[in-house]
């Protein structure tokens, strides 16, 4: 492998005496996660059934994490907090849950997935269930512009799966296309939870979406270390399958920079084994070693690392105006950390 | 057929010289329309080309009318009463989306399904882009009460969703549980529409109440013959198949009365027929005769005509306040005709 710049990221920023996101507002999360148990009960047991199958099968909260983070930022956590901290994490179990039904993924988190257990039809409503109880719980604010700023993620989260359907076995897709799809569907929600959680406490309107800045690109960096890890990481690290993106024939940024850069012959090999019907594991390792020789993981980090420095810089911004007390100073080196943090998941 | 319930309220009740209601609200419709239009855009053309089909397709708007009637009666439609119309639209065509993924429809609207053209995949997605923009619509309103009651309304219409899948072969399923569904799924987003167009021009919360209760009722009677319609229907009428819910298996109310007043060889008969996974169009032709001989239509017909009751008695409860104009005394009267016309959709 020539991972200089994994190397580099992971040894020059990870700071293992910095405490996890989700260590820090451990006690927070409990109360997130007794809102989010109140809210799925249902009279119907089989939404409280397959809803808990996925949001409690230890998921690491990490978009919730940053709407507590960046409401403690500027001030204690109030019940809207919480609920707003749930509504984020709903819209994301609604997202996955329809994911895996397109995708026809058989595991998530180590577990079957939803759809496998119960059906297609069981995990498109309860995915619907779950999305109009996040609407309720960000209507509970009461707060406009969370309200404006959410539904229009939502919206966003949608197109971006739309359009990721039409691309989807489009190996000459443009970068700027892959990562727009990236943006819409990843990293908008999590600029969204930074941004609605600062709003939520009373921020000013400028230090939210300079927390919307950091969230987003925190999102990209994550999304594009996800999808390096779909090809080199180890089962248990990700509680997904290694290659689950590749079995489906996901044209994720790797491939995308290593079509750019391969020989017809190699192009050719790419598009029979994408455009396939199934893909085997002896084409995964050929993939994998492709990938690799082009340098397209060391794109990928390249890239990765770009979007960290703009997650970082918008934090920085922020420095005097929320870093007025110990325990936001806390906050925000532990959100510095975990855009530092996000990278290094690949090694 | 031994409808005489049927033949007592299309002669009592239906008075050709009122108008219909998407007719009084024609102009108001092209607003509405014109809403619906420029939310659908996206820069995803799929994401247009699947919601058009659909939402386009020469629906009657009857949910979007409502809102628009309810608000007239208590003063001048305003843009926010238009995008509420639209929101309610949008929240009903996403549901149709979902529903003919599970149901596996083939035709809606005497046109072939999104689905079945575009694959279940796009349909989900399509349906999620609809939520998502009816609650960006719906947050233009600004109106905290609106919101609260639209995001209650989405979760629990897919609250009924589950509880129609878990019950979907059980031929003993009580009646009262087959009405909390059929409210669920249609009645409340019909009392929504009412109860949410009336609040946003500014009408007291008690009028808005009631023409909750009125929408609500009248979309018990709307699904109750809309359930006759399925075995008594010619196509043309309905937009859809005749036996479509047979074919699916659905056990709808007539099914549900007729059961419970079966022999036991009727019974093992239904069990066979329900609990298959096809059904023939002889199969279709025996259901029918056996619901006619037990009275299923004309019980189905007496408790939509209890319904309906409901619902007139709830609008004439408003006469006084509403009716202080010509043009709010209009729209009360098409109100009451459409809970009368409703029923007479069956003849």
């Amino acid at each position: 492998m020539q991972n200089q710049n994994l190397k580099l990221s992971s040894t020059s920023f990870h700071d293992p005496l910095l405490m996890d996101i989700s260590t820090l507002f451990e006690k927070e999360l409990a109360h997130v996660n007794s809102v989010i148990d109140e809210r799925l009960k249902s009279k119907i047991t089989l939404i409280d059934t397959i809803a808990k199958h996925l949001i409690f099968a230890g998921g690491k909260r990490l978009r919730p994490c940053l709407t507590l983070a960046s409401a403690g930022l500027f001030g204690p956590p109030t019940p809207s907090v919480h609920a707003l901290a749930a509504a984020v994490e709903f819209i994301h179990t609604a997202t996955l849950l329809h994911d895996d039904v397109i995708d026809e993924s058989d595991t998530r988190r180590n577990l079957p997935t939803a759809h496998h257990i119960w059906g297609n039809t069981s995990s498109i409503l309860v995915g619907d269930f779950l999305f109009a109880r996040a609407f309720e719980l960000m209507v509970e604010t009461k707060h406009m512009d969370v309200l404006k700023i959410l539904s229009h993620t939502a919206a966003t989260i949608a197109e971006g799966e739309v359009h990721q359907l039409v691309e989807i076995h489009n190996l000459t897709i443009p970068e700027d296309t892959c990562l727009s799809i990236m943006g819409s569907k990843t990293a908008q929600l999590f600029g969204a939870a930074c941004q609605t959680g600062a709003l939520v406490v009373g921020a000013p309107k400028e230090a939210a979406r300079a927390l919307f800045d950091y969230g987003y690109n925190l999102g990209l960096v994550f999304q594009i270390t996800d999808d390096i890890l779909d090809y080199i990481a180890k089962d248990e690290k990700r509680g997904k399958k290694v290659g689950d993106d590749f079995r489906e024939g996901k044209i994720t940024l790797p491939v995308v920079y290593t079509y750019q850069k391969a020989s017809d012959s190699q192009r050719k090999f790419l598009e029979e084994t994408f455009q396939a019907d199934d893909r085997t594991p002896e084409q995964l390792v050929l993939v994998t070693q492709l990938i690799d020789n082009h340098g397209g993981f060391d794109t990928c980090f390249a890239k990765a690392l770009g979007f960290q420095k703009i997650a970082l810089h918008s934090l920085e911004s922020l420095k005097e105006i929320c870093c007025t007390s110990p325990s936001s100073k806390l906050i925000y080196d532990v959100l510095m950390n975990t855009a530092e943090k996000c990278i290094s998941r690949t090694r």
